[in-house]
């Protein structure tokens, strides 16, 4: 007789090897799959629930700043790439390369996006005429390549899903400020949406993106105590617009380059999610875009009528919440370690007992905490907690932050820090690429983020000594 | 100074040139630009709203049928392509290799996916087991990548947009099921949503998709008298299943292949759109997937009150129906020409003595009728007018199909009807491809459709006689 049950297994935990919890989890919870295409991911339906809910939250933010979407085509001719020197060195040593269409060779090798940067000054230097023509704020939502040499599920992978906004302004002041407001946008929806909290602030200029004036990041810590890049905003002032001769006629008549920016978030935003929230027991999915918000699971439902209330139930919350019902034939205990797994944030359990005292037992995903409802009282409790979920995760991962950001004034003590903790060491810096360099060398740590809200404080440089007034936060990056 | 007015440029009459006039308002509608990347588009904001308008109303549809959204790596490494050896036959000729990675050369080519099937079977092989992981019902939207010779914005290019849903079933029967349930989903969009009628029916063996076993389509006709393709619904029974090793273990234990059905829609519809609605103004859109569903136009904006009551109006409107206010100092005419070249349903004008009058004026973009309408009624007066009009263009459509539909008893009048006309031949056919070559070579057409509901009548193949109950749509095709 066939009676496979699907198990829930048990997955690695992160204390014992955080790299094989985190493969563990996203194959467990059905997130994606592999095949053929080496280093590329098949995304299955309940992580791109995810992606449609990210999609969903965040193009609505970028509308109400104005921004339309576009499609650009996914190829870009050899000789566009290399228009503007410093990004085709960024770039071109990891894009795949298309030199036959059909049974011919190209006359030009085409390469598949890395990111489009050169596809939208070639556009805009097409359509942009006069002052009247900007800002022009676009944005696409595709899928971009790049051929990396190790890959992860949602963190590094040959292709991945991404936006990625293009702006263009009449003046250097309105680039920066549209620069900064993205980054913004990005940061709201971290914090406000998935509960994680994040720097703000600069990249140095070794870290930030080929051809860009100035990159600023979002930056998270994940739960093991290693950054992941949320999202980037970059100014790239005239310089492509130099190369693509991007000008407009300005109201005094004269010809002017335009200013432009780009910024972008990827499926990556997965990979942060499952590594700030997740514990042994799977996932934990913030509410807002959780695939499931609810999952109704009737208790001893052989018993006459108890299926019929958990339908009801589940049709009263299915109005305000994404919610589901579960009357299959797996055992309560089975599908409370299926939904764990899954991250569903509250579970909504309901027996005979329950019935008869007008009442249900929600029980939280991320504290395991139990509330006793009555009935009459779904509409307003279920919304509240859910809000608090939100509010118990962010306050979860900023504490984590705080207890792994450490602070250091000596070289020594920094390296001794870097070999034997895991988080962001904050130190001062002198600005130079050669003291950054050093410290990779002797710390094996990265510049992440210099946050807008803690430089111009006076210090000296963690390397050289100098006095500066810049400060890092150092770490080791997803 | 600089007084750059974008002016509403004329555009080439259909009669005079249906394709220049097609290409004109793809243009001047800004639905489209173009690029250095060779027959590829760039869809702009305009163009790329009603994609996004599409995508809703029918990702929508199909999820009311159960319907997950996934997705697939975009390359295909060759030897998966070559899996199943009809579908390698049909695609092989057009796609674009991938040969290098970086500066290194790969040691398999890979394709960039001009469809999916091979990528859905290798996963669907890898995740169903038995009877209760079926019926798997996946769909994504995604670019897809065809070398064409020629190419044509919307209707042929080498890169579109589409969505690909790839289903699996325990038995032939449910196969077959889906691929009807999923052919009237399209045709109810079609219909219902875009006001263009279709015939629903059978492809012809030599129409059909590479590897399917039977193809059906939604097919519409042009204003030109030309048919287009609107989607395509296959069911490739259990080919691709036995090539790809797919079986699940049933009830009564034993291992059996699955049945497999794949369809499609894609920006195509956007030149359907066009080229069924459109008009010597330029575009006309239905309601339901137009950007812009009602612009409102104040009339002696100079006069006191008048933008102020006409910004009121739009954010009335602006509750129950896309709207936009367009209060920049070009005149009202200019504003009307700019847009009825966007397809626009409605225009709401409004000026000092209507504002006396408490009224509006609302002007129906497809057939110009003008309506005098008091303030208090617009919540509905506009929904009724904007159900009005996608009737209106259904019945416009269905008209125009009427008048260019011909039947065909005699093979001479048959090729005279194919060099004079231009339209639907409805003729009888023996069902065998020798006939179905000999009318492409004499009369230039192409079977398009064996419609579901004209069938089984007796007549006589229109080339060779035989008595025959299949009938078919001859015609040129987009």
């Amino acid at each position: 007789m066939a009676n496979e049950k699907k198990m829930v297994e048990q997955i690695t935990s992160m204390e014992e090897d955080f790299a094989k919890w985190y493969t563990d989890v996203v194959k467990k919870a059905d997130l994606i799959d592999y095949s053929s295409v080496k280093g590329c991911m098949i995304i299955r339906p309940y992580g791109y629930a995810i992606w449609e809910n990210i999609q969903k939250l965040l193009d609505a933010r970028f509308k109400k700043t104005g921004v339309e979407n576009v499609y650009m085509p996914m190829f870009i001719p050899e000789s566009l790439l290399n228009k503007e020197k410093d990004h085709v060195q960024g770039f071109a040593p990891e894009v795949a390369w298309v030199t036959h269409g059909g049974s011919e060779r190209l006359t030009e090798r085409l390469c598949v996006r890395p990111t489009s940067e050169t596809l939208f000054c070639e556009h805009y230097a097409n359509i942009i005429k006069s002052y009247r023509d900007l800002p022009k704020l676009y944005n696409q939502w595709c899928s971009v390549v790049r051929w990396e040499k190790t890959t992860r599920p949602f963190l590094r992978s040959r292709e991945f899903l991404w936006q990625e906004g293009h702006t263009m302004h009449a003046t250097a002041e309105d680039a920066e400020n549209e620069t900064i407001q993205m980054l913004e946008v990005y940061a709201e929806f971290f914090e406000e949406d998935l509960g994680i909290p994040v720097l703000k602030g600069r990249k140095t200029d070794k870290e930030k993106f080929a051809g860009a004036k100035d990159t600023y990041t979002v930056e998270a810590l994940m739960h093991d105590g290693k950054a992941l890049q949320g999202g980037t905003s970059h100014n790239f002032g005239d310089g492509f617009a130099k190369a693509f001769d991007i000008k407009y006629l300005d109201k005094d008549n004269t010809l002017k380059y335009c200013h432009q920016t780009s910024w972008g978030v990827s499926t990556r935003i997965i990979g942060a999610i499952i590594m700030t929230h997740g514990d042994d027991s799977g996932l934990v999915l913030p509410p807002a875009i959780a695939p499931v918000q609810l999952v109704v699971i009737p208790c001893a439902q052989h018993k006459p009528g108890v299926i019929e209330k958990a339908t009801e139930i589940f049709e009263r919350v299915n109005k305000f919440a994404r919610a589901k019902i579960d009357i299959s034939d797996n055992s309560p205990g089975w599908k409370y370690a299926e939904y764990e797994m899954k991250g569903v944030p509250l579970r909504l359990e309901i027996g005979p007992r329950d019935i008869e005292a007008n009442q249900c037992v929600l029980v939280r995903r991320d504290t395991r905490e139990k509330k006793i409802v009555s009935l009459d009282s779904l509409e307003t409790e279920i919304p509240a907690l859910l809000a608090d979920i939100t509010k118990g995760l962010y306050n979860k991962a900023a504490e984590n932050r705080k207890n792994r950001t450490y602070t250091e004034t000596e070289l020594d003590s920094f390296i001794e820090t870097a070999k034997t903790k895991s988080g962001y060491i904050r130190a001062h810096w002198c600005g130079c690429e050669e003291c950054e360099l050093k410290l990779k060398e002797l710390a094996d740590v990265t510049s992440r983020c210099m946050p807008f809200d803690e430089q111009g404080e006076a210090g000296k440089c963690i390397v050289c000594g100098k006095p500066t007034d810049k400060l890092v936060y150092w770490g080791k990056a997803y």
